[in-house]
């Protein structure tokens, strides 16, 4: 799988609003059940059969109760259903929140005539604070009364907190055989205003017949690339997570290991969609004006640790190997000063070369080379004449791309996704009360 | 040395606006010379003898031509004078930007009858911008001109950028055999709108008779308990740096080691001295509202890396020991959730607790006692019932502690300090224009 920037595979783009009811074998729905005002709380995905199924979670060390039982769950590599609120985030709630993690599944279990252990659960919203029970499980009875294969709308909209728009995406790809594949997907962003931190939800779904275990490794490589290679304040949350649900219907021959032409196929797909979704999160982020691309590139991992590895016979995997470059974008796409910067159209190179100074890799100044919006502003150590007014003006779109190249022998490239940092992010934030 | 906290120590404050001229044998003096518009763009302080030297200097990798040359400088060990202009960081401007940092200590030294060696730099303003020498020397000869040992007010205004107020301190305390030693200083914090990025520069003086080699072993430890124990917005300069220059006119015995009751008394001084001027920057970083003190404790060092040092007879460094303690009160500090809330008064424990999940430090989330101005807000797994009107109006003040206990055995303790992150901090960032 190739993994830089944006990949040309053959898939074709369906309707966005199937989302997870794109691929054969899936039903949703979502509803109003209470927890919030207004907009739709609670969602539900169910599969006809039983799916493969993956998930990544958040590293936080603090983890919501839901967190802890998906993680249990999925081991098994099956499941049926994923089961989602918003508004309240069941996080640090002691053990009677675990409970109500496990009542919430049993209850779409029940309903569904299906065994609780496949069925997963999902919350965003305020931390701390009880589940009200009696309006989820009246929820839950809701959804599960009103599933439907139509469009994938309502479930987006059950767990969205404080996100602008709802996130949706869905592909179909040729498979061996003649047969067809879909992936459909939503997910949720960084709206942090009364959950109190972000929390990023993303749940896929595919009609394609894949091993639970290559399912896993494909799944963790394409969060690698998407979901982890996003930030919007560097802060992450206690609820994260990332599912895949195949439902093994497209008939295709079930793909059992990383290197036949399908496994790449979907791989492909999967990581686009994965990507597609990622972007629309750093775009959404709070307060946004724009999303900025940081793509970094000739960072070489430290002479040290390779030569650490080769005595001992091993080798960094290519993550491995990328993530000194995806650190310098990190810590570019954190930065307080670059943010703002990007949020006022300033080509201030400085900021933009004191974040990489600090991001922990070692590197000559003399060699990087700066470009921003199209524009090389510092090369050779030394900055590049230019004309502030035309590169301030290029800055001023939705889509900014920061280039930093190191230069280095051997060198790897990582590209991370973030938005700059306007006042209303400090409004969002601040004006909340607990 | 004890160093958690304000240490209570024999020493006498002096009027503060003495600074660097405080101690015996110092004399000062800044001036306008035009690289600013209006206020004071240069300043240098002299010894009327070999002094002492020792420094720190910033951990960026892109490091500013005069910080390359004190690095070397201070090498010897001894030193006579500190040049300092503000407006211009010259950094990052090729080979001739070095030639213009050894021209400007050339020049003082020229003016002073003293060895070029014993001169060193500092600079800090616009990065990227060749230095304006012909306006630099002038006043270099001005400030060389109308040196005095009166106060210290016009050398601090000389370095500061956009810093709300000067930052000086002078104290005073008695030494064996009926001496008495005195230390001085100024520094300037994270003023960033003309220098496009953040430099802290701190410049101490002191009479006290003390071997170099002592000298720099206590200014590490005292500069990693203060001024590397602070944190605007993560962000590092190019040209941070502290100087401590030693007269030896105290007319003590020389301190020649780290242990004597006058070495003891002299580092508690010069941390006392270091950690007043730490949390002024604090205080004063840009857009700032209020200083935030973040006490953390209970962290242990991960066990793995304990028995990796004993297996290898080493142990770990009592600062390597409370590193993890000041890595988790790092990450809280530079949260931008975290900071939000502060400037909003907002009592969230969550954005809190999720900083400390993510700032790679393992323990169990269910001991964690998190107090915020003086309120329990959570411990034992869960919120702790309060009233947010009551903590709320707590955290309305111009400073404000965050007190984190992972109560893990064999723990450690480290204070952070920092400023909550405002509308302003935006409106400087972002409508400054490169």
């Amino acid at each position: 799988m190739t993994v830089s920037g944006d990949y040309q595979s053959e898939m074709r783009v369906l309707d966005a609003e199937l989302g997870v009811v794109a691929p054969k074998g899936f039903r949703a729905s979502g509803a109003h059940c209470g927890v919030k005002r207004k907009r739709n709380d609670i969602a539900l995905i169910v599969c006809d059969v039983d799916a493969a199924v993956a998930g990544v979670f958040t590293q936080n060390v603090v983890r919501a109760h839901c967190v802890l039982l998906n993680e249990q769950r999925v081991a098994s590599g099956a499941a049926r259903a994923i089961v989602a609120n918003s508004g309240n985030a069941n996080a640090c709630n002691g053990p009677g929140g675990y409970d109500d993690a496990v009542a919430m599944t049993r209850a779409a279990a029940s309903h569904l005539g299906i065994a609780p252990d496949l069925v997963l659960g999902a919350s965003t919203g305020v931390i701390g604070v009880r589940m009200p029970m009696d309006k989820i499980e009246a929820g839950i009875a809701a959804v599960c009364a009103q599933l439907h294969a139509s469009d994938a709308k309502d479930v987006a909209e059950g767990i969205m907190t404080t996100d602008t728009y709802s996130k949706m995406f869905a592909v179909e790809f040729d498979l061996a055989g003649g047969k067809v594949g879909r992936i459909g997907a939503i997910a949720k962003g960084s709206g942090m205003i009364a959950p109190n931190m972000a929390t990023m939800l993303g749940f896929v779904t595919t009609d394609v017949a894949i091993d639970p275990a290559v399912l896993k490794a494909m799944l963790a490589r394409c969060v690698w690339h998407t979901f982890n290679s996003i930030s919007v304040d560097g802060d992450t949350s206690t609820n994260d997570m990332v599912i895949v649900l195949a439902s093994g219907l497209a008939g295709n021959e079930t793909i059992a290991g990383l290197e036949t032409k399908d496994a790449n196929t979907f791989e492909t797909a999967l990581y686009n969609v994965c990507l597609r979704l990622a972007k629309e999160i750093a775009r959404d982020g709070e307060g946004a004006t724009k999303l900025v691309e940081v793509r970094v590139s000739g960072v070489a991992p430290p002479k040290q640790l390779l030569d650490a590895y080769a005595a001992n016979n091993l080798a960094l995997t290519p993550e491995q190997r990328m993530g000194f470059a995806r650190g310098v974008g990190k810590t570019v796409a954190n930065s307080p000063l670059v943010k703002t910067a990007l949020f006022g159209n300033d080509p201030n190179w400085g900021r933009i070369l004191a974040a990489v100074g600090r991001s922990g890799v070692q590197f000559d100044p003399e060699t990087v080379e700066i470009r921003l919006a199209g524009h090389t502003l510092y090369e050779r150590g030394k900055p590049t004449p230019f004309n502030g007014y035309v590169v301030s003006d290029a800055m001023n779109r939705k889509e900014v791309v920061i280039e930093i190249d190191l230069r280095q022998d051997g060198g790897e490239s990582a590209t991370v996704w973030t938005c700059d940092f306007s006042y209303d992010y400090v409004k969002i934030n601040a004006e909340y009360h607990t």
